[in-house]
């Protein structure tokens, strides 16, 4: 069952050279979006997953902007809340930022001073983990706000720029890996 | 239980005068978002509306970024397919783009080519309409891919700013409104 999920997710992945530079090669899950079917398959699989490995979780933390289409229903399906860790310059009120380097570019990430409470337990989920650079910066917001990432989890991890390593001690998990 | 649903959802919207600029009132979700509940009253307020008004949608197009948050859970409900619509560059493929004027700058927004059918019934979802230029070029780009949009639907309405009479004959639906 679970994979026959799976392999629905992934006939729903496709990709494209060179975008958005050359040299990438740009995996899109827009398929997966609109087929209803394959993604309720992939936030069972996600919901299944978070329920076997943590027995409490707080929240779901999202990254702009294509972690912002996975994780509220996840955060639903889990019934808990759901916490956006953006772009600089989005966020209102008090924010903490981490300055950090991307697959392509370089980048600011925030997330609101209250949106995490010390010692909440947290999940980050964004599509994919190309370089890990984002995701470091995810965990690093979180942890100045003395939240506990529970785990790091995305859809596709792409395993040649090995940003899983680059997460270390925190937990790691992804549904999808390509070379 | 409909008016109850409203109020939860409303109290968990909170305001930052001068952001991101001076002079603009910033409503910000981020608590609508954290408390599971009043997310859920939310999709179920936004599912109810339109199941009511519509025999049959095709796809709901989210706008990026915030209109990721609440796109996915509302077609998931609804069994139907999610489409984004986003900032320049970030789509791969062959895309539609138009220009347009924002509430504090300008930008461009795009669509891929194949996102939609010719024919298809399109509701639009984002979190607020403000001057309405976003929503306008999104209806346009849905447009231009002869797809049949249904309506625009926000959950925050900046009455003040007149946005919904940008849109003019496409039917328009907020759930909160402010001046």
């Amino acid at each position: 069952m679970s994979q026959e999920k799976l392999r629905r997710v992934r006939d729903r992945v496709r990709s494209f050279p060179d975008f958005p530079v050359p040299g990438v090669l740009f995996r899109d899950i827009s398929p997966l979006l609109k087929d209803p079917a394959a993604f309720r398959a992939l936030v069972d699989l996600l919901e299944d997953h978070l329920r076997a490995s943590f027995p409490k979780i707080d929240l779901i933390a999202g990254l702009d902007s294509r972690g912002f289409l996975i994780g509220p229903p996840l955060a639903q399906r889990l019934g808990v809340g759901f916490v956006p860790i953006r772009k600089k310059g989005k966020l209102p009120g008090p924010t903490e930022s981490v300055s950090y380097t991307l697959e392509y570019g370089k980048a600011e990430l925030e997330i609101q001073s209250d949106a995490v409470e010390p010692g909440q337990k947290v999940v980050i989920v964004d599509d994919l983990l190309a370089t890990g650079g984002t995701m470091c910066a995810a965990c690093e917001l979180l942890k100045r706000l003395k939240a506990e990432v529970l785990e790091c989890l995305v859809v596709i991890e792409l395993k040649l720029l090995k940003g899983s390593e680059k997460l270390k001690s925190i937990p790691f998990h992804s549904l999808l890996q390509y070379e």
